[in-house]
């Protein structure tokens, strides 16, 4: 049901570029460089995310390396809002850190590792605590698509409850593998899956997707509320065929919105 | 029932100065150049309408062409945040652009090309997605004028659903001049048309009234439905004539947060 | 009821420096030069009501003359965010400005003149449409101290039915002085009056206190809408005592956000 | 129930570098110099709870004294957005300010020194207007944690009614000790309080703790309300021990958005 949209140049050649690197990765263990536009495009969406109020001083995005689909790269831990090229890590699909060099690292990064392992077309997630979000993870109201912009929610929205998978006294956080995989497992052929009394996690198949998902989610969030307040419940959404064919025409236009926000993201202030 | 303003100074020396200009335009299909200034106040519309959280990364404005009604000026298709006065492009009324030169153009321009056809009389177009708008679109509450300011919401306020003229699995666009006419036909004499999942269009008769319209329809819907909550229903509107009336007397005083407007869109940050 | 506070010092220096200038503008009808820290005071309470929300491109702010209470200051016709020392003007008051050179002049001055007229107490009037405060005009619920910051409403806060004074047709304004001499008297011992269908007015004895008066009427708006929701129609007030009391505390640290707010009000951006 | 943390380092270095001064000052009544530390990020906590809308005009934030638990640090009188290094006075848990040269105190230091003399534990005190928590302190519904990142809310948000303690008459401000030591009272193991009419404090072990839960405070204020309407009641909030185990988990990530917020507070514009 997700999607598919044409692989971004820039993947491909991050690709060509780096294919003896990434040889040379496997036996070292080293460090598989990778294209810098996925770098700079992956620094433009934490920067994003952030001016955009999805993240605040928490959250993370990451995307699937462009020549080693077994790795991904990911910031160390700190506010998205700061990220910068050199603060971008790569990370095996077991969460483990190539040359960290001592830098912390999110305890949450199973929630990437874990979903790129499972779902093989999925190339960008994002985590968020986006406010607007948290009242469907606490309720019964499904979150569903009131216009085109988000119509990716018209594949259902689940919500993944850590008492299943980790028990009543969690600390909320996906701190190893086997929550991660539990997420991955809820999320399903959804492009987003709710956590009860924490965030949501946004997938999809290139940073430009991901981060326009993100941030028309946490929008559909806030006006449905709406909405359902002022119809007192009876409010008209997209259908089936509505949500998918709008889908497929958003996709083409992913970086209208892209060089818009990111202008406003690294604007000087 | 639109209220009549006077032609701005601006379109008609326009109209003197590029006579000859359309002229040949017609034998050449060549562009008619408009006048700088209404260009100018162009360029200044996309970036208040973004400025002012009308418009996000989607979203468009136009204006006729002051010495050729049947021509309008658009932008090629990009965010309106970051629209310069080179990425203006002029149209016929069937949304074919002159001189594209391969740029982009906007899907959805045949809600520009239509309304002009239909109604003589409307000189300027707002489409958006302007986010307090959208639950009116997809509820049963109409949208009515709470204060002066949105005076022109008292001629009513109809809702377009594009189930009605495309079948029930469009993918919410108005792309082809079929579904573009259907728009101006619901539209009627009013100042706004809701579309249903997916935004609104406003018309006016200079780039300042469609602007200051946009503006405040986004402001009335937004406290009509907190005027709605918090009356549990019951909510004085402006009469009939008390909308006429205010609407004719705001004609008069648009330069006056036009000029506020301009400041803060343009301000260095 | 109205809270009393010393004069500012700024008005008895510009008592004694004006009083041989207002001698000779009683005779020649010409301009009383008021003190140049009044007028300085006039533009930062515009741009300040500006930069909090209060005002959009509409709205204004007067204060009676410091030298003559016959008179008073208000800007000539323009948004309050854009106004300069060289935009304040003198009016009489009969709403008459002296020296205006041609500048347009607000039509609703007489909001103002009226209010000096019958209200000696009354040194500043701000006039404007401040959003959250819109839903209490058209609705029956009474705006009501929620917190100390806004007890001056606990004197009770009027509505201004303009088809009382004005018949079912004006278009809403306050055009003339009988409408404003309406206003006047509905406004009575109250530090704030609301105007169905249009916006407030609110007055104090200083323009600190005016601006203090207008933000956190605002404000209380806004978080009493909320709190009746939240509470479901169950909220706590202030008694009138302890708004009484809490009115005279405020009017001694008035100066403290006045600073805050002027300087966000003319920080470069 | 309070969680631990361990001392900052700044508060160690302090307690080293001034443990001499701090015997000279017992003895001369003179201002026991902190740690420059302690002192920026004291201003900086005004800042940043200025620049995130916990405080506007009104609000003050302290921290106890690193090397003489007996005496707090606290701003003279004045907005917190402004405040910098010299503004900075040192108190006693009386309330008594050493040096203060003239300057104007804050009429409600007692919140600060009451908490200090009856919460040993308690090094860093908020007091704020913060918007979304105001209606909580109005109504009978209970703050509670809705995510992990408020999840410091679960020991209890009690409210505190100044009728209680000081009668019907009030101008509601926390005026003398003997209301200090009844808000400290109220507040008991509590890391919130509510005052009723009034606004909340909010305690920690260290100033980024304080300052974290008075945003997060507010957030979840903001997203409850939310939540109850958009699940008509019905919202699934932590469990006890999810609240417990995310607390200590927050407490060690509490620098990632600490370095957000200060950037934010102190760029240029």
């Amino acid at each position: 049901m997700r999607n598919s949209v044409p692989l971004l140049g820039a993947f491909l050649l991050a690709g060509a570029a780096a294919a003896l690197e990434v040889a040379e990765a496997a036996a070292s263990r080293t460090r598989a460089t990778p294209h810098p536009d996925l770098i700079d495009d992956l620094v433009a969406a934490n920067r994003i995310l952030a001016d955009q109020g999805v993240v605040d001083g928490f959250g993370h995005v990451s995307v699937r390396h462009g020549a080693d689909p077994g790795r991904f790269l990911l910031a160390r831990s700190m506010a998205p809002g700061l990220v910068s090229a050199g603060d971008i890590l790569e990370f095996d699909l077991d969460g483990n850190a190539f040359e960290p060099r001592g830098r912390a690292l999110y305890v949450e990064r199973f929630i990437h590792s874990e979903i790129y392992k499972a779902h093989p077309d999925i190339r960008a997630v994002v985590h968020s605590h986006s406010p607007s979000i948290i009242p469907f993870g606490i309720t019964n109201v499904p979150l569903r698509p009131i216009y085109h912009m988000s119509s990716f929610l018209g594949a259902g929205v689940p919500i993944f409850e850590i008492r299943e998978a980790g028990g009543p006294a969690t600390d909320m956080l996906i701190r190893d593998p086997g929550l991660g995989a539990a997420v991955a497992c809820k999320l399903g052929g959804a492009a987003v899956v709710l956590m009860r009394g924490h965030g949501n996690v946004v997938v999809g198949q290139s940073i430009e997707q991901v981060v326009f998902r993100a941030i028309y989610t946490e929008i559909n969030a806030k006006l449905q509320a709406e909405a359902l307040r002022l119809g007192q419940g009876e409010v008209a959404f997209l259908n089936a065929e509505e949500a998918a064919n709008a889908t497929a025409t958003n996709n083409l236009v992913l970086g209208r919105p892209w060089e818009l926000w990111k202008q406003r993201a690294f604007r000087p202030r």
